[in-house]
């Protein structure tokens, strides 16, 4: 069987129209990422947990059982801070260690009534935030980091281990990654899924986010999760499509890639016959990214008191820190941040109307040497404004490394901005 | 013994300094407590699950202990949708009979850190949102209801079978039954105590809240839980305090107690010395009872999904209700209700910044006859805005029914609204 023709290299629909048709049976498919992972997870490192054979037993069952969902029997893997009833969940933290919920997360027990089956756990920075980090490198290069804090999900992902993945994003913990390792992703409105059984840092910001190696593969699982908008979405071609370049207030940091990232994509968009035009955010934006770390920063106080209290030395110092309110940030800092927020996301959503979508960048640029979990500067004021964002992966920049681009639009246009998105993904590659 | 000095009567604060100076122990304390539950748990069902032998044992423990907080010995009841891990966690819903959590929620946990006695879990309506109501009737007439959502920490507090428990509030789930009850409540700021392990309805409308029998307790409980103004409060004294009288948009909704409970207060703070100046919300508050709704139900759908899809034999209809989408709000209803909610609670601290607090109802009236949870319709606007909230016992209405009022103030100035309830309360008996 040629490379190109395994299992593990299928997406998600790819391998659910083969599943449906009994050209591939799960057994087939799972076995074919727990091969993937055998072979590449000595260097990758995305999992901390994977039990084989209760992923095979799963599979099997779902090949006897008729189809539930498209995602029936397709394996996912679910970040460490997601509760699931059958494995550990441990946020990579050593309060954690062992640490089996009675129950699965809202997130996972949805997947469970699809058919999906769960393949193992991805490693995350600890909490999903600070403190320790990852421990997995980036699969274009082990010398690098895959992203924080999803980093196990976008890498194994991204690395044909699994076709799809649950992550978080409270800063750029989604996107970020997603750029790094060459994955579709969505961070979708906030609000629009359910958190129970996450872990909580902020929750303001909090969301769930899902990785794919398509965009056909992000709207199965916006069903599976019943994200719609008020309207079917309407068609879209590349032609046509009017997109606003938006470099955002923090351009200034962009560095190694995502210059060349943003360029090619306005290009190929353009090519393709899409009208780009610059948007220049007013200057109330400006300040967002700033408080977008008031927020998770004070939010975090109370999110992590009760560790800080009862287990205080097994706590990292980040979050000593989170609780102690070491930034010094005040109640009124808090929520001048809450109300520009919201002033901003009334604003942006008028703005954003007069597009199809919001062109701007998913990181500053190709994934740093090491196991940082790298620079959220370009997520940080979209989290907070709970729009929407996908990251397009296609173009390759210095060292070969992935570059990704973020599309985002109006908060709970998240199908219309997948249909903008299937329309130009092609365009960049 | 005299009954007024059974120690079951003691509030929490009282309580304490008896504890720190040895005249009572948490063994006498807790016992007394579950004697009182022995007499009247029959006729009041506040409890859906007590070990005695437990809390005795923890009880004991606490004893040979250094005293870790002012809480230190002190029972508290836990309502029924907050995880114990020693103890089921049911929301009053047959999908969690048996339910144990692996983990206590943070609120618990923080409790279990200063020495609180975890005496039993209290009753709730069904996920604190629907369905099913609490079994728990009014300790004053059990002919009636002890309000809902949080029935049996409100009706357990008030009947002196614990001087201390915790609530929650999406629309009027802790103040309302305080009021009913004749108990001290506070619903603290939106996001200023942790909610992990606390069952999900809505994001944006769930908060915590707190029952004792004095303002003291409450500020007890909110040292423990951390919950502090940017400042340290000013001294209040009735004497000059500048109270808004606000009948809010709803004043049309008061019944049988509340028009009287209000003019009562009114005419208490006057006679002590405050200035009571009337208030009219500006007309964009008067659709924010409607969309407390709006918000509630539409993040009730991502609530109640998983559920619906993997145990809808045994989801109340109520719930299949919000997951389907039966009122038909749509994604813009619930846009244009965060962002009306979130330009009033600018102008809300605006308005109220120029008073020591807003006085306005509790409730409609007196607890109704039966197991109704009643109407949330005088807390449902400051649920959505965010604001803390305290209910004032000390009034009693018709047919010999308390009716409590509300103070509310700026968000995260809840400490310093306390201070205002301490100097006011008395004028109330």
């Amino acid at each position: 069987m040629s490379d190109a023709l395994t299992p593990d290299r299928l997406t998600a629909s790819q391998a659910s129209a083969k599943l449906r048709d009994r050209s591939l049976t799960s057994e087939t498919l799972v076995r074919a990422c727990l091969d993937r992972i055998a072979e590449r997870d000595p260097a990758v490192r995305a999992w901390v947990y994977v039990d084989a054979e209760a992923a095979m037993r799963q599979a099997r069952e779902a090949d006897k059982q008729p189809a539930r969902s498209a995602l029936h029997g397709i394996p996912v893997g679910i970040k460490d801070m997601i509760d699931t009833a059958d494995m550990p969940t441990t946020h990579n933290s050593p309060i954690y260690t062992g640490n089996r919920p009675s129950l699965d997360a809202s997130v996972v027990s949805i997947l469970r009534s699809a058919g999906a089956v769960i393949l193992g756990k991805t490693d995350t920075t600890e909490f999903a935030a600070a403190g320790r980090p990852a421990g997995t490198r980036n699969p274009f290069d082990v010398t690098r980091t895959s992203g924080g804090s999803s980093a196990g999900s976008a890498a194994a992902v991204g690395d044909c281990q699994v076709p799809l993945a649950l992550g978080t994003q409270t800063g750029g913990s989604t996107i970020r990654p997603a750029s790094f390792c060459g994955a579709f992703a969505l961070k979708p409105t906030w609000g629009v899924v359910s958190r129970e059984g996450i872990k909580i840092y902020s929750l303001t910001l909090d969301t769930l986010g899902l990785y794919a190696r398509s965009v056909d593969d992000l709207d199965m699982l916006c069903d599976v999760y019943a994200i719609h908008d008020d309207a079917a979405p309407k068609p879209v071609t590349a032609k046509g499509a009017r997109i606003a370049l938006c470099r955002s207030p923090f351009w200034d940091s962009a560095t190694e890639g995502t210059p060349e990232a943003m360029a090619h994509a306005a290009e190929a968009f353009r090519r393709a016959g899409a009208e780009v035009t610059e948007l220049e955010l007013p200057a109330s934006f400006a300040p967002l990214g700033e408080m977008q770390r008031v927020v998770m920063h004070a939010e975090g106080r109370a999110a992590f008191l009760n560790l800080a209290r009862g287990v205080p030395h097994l706590l990292h110092d980040d979050f000593h820190s989170r609780v102690e309110n070491r930034d010094g940030y005040s109640r009124r800092n808090l929520l001048d941040a809450y109300d520009q927020a919201a002033l901003c996301r009334i604003e942006f959503d008028r703005i954003a109307a007069g597009y199809d979508a919001v062109l701007t960048p998913s990181a500053p640029g190709i994934a740093p040497e090491g196991n940082t979990a790298g620079d959220a500067v370009f997520n940080r004021m979209w989290t907070l404004l709970h729009v929407p964002c996908v990251n397009l992966p296609g173009f390759i920049g210095p060292h070969g490394m992935p570059v990704g681009v973020t599309l985002t639009s109006p908060r709970f246009t998240d199908r219309q901005l997948l249909a903008v998105a299937k329309a130009l993904a092609p365009t960049l590659v």
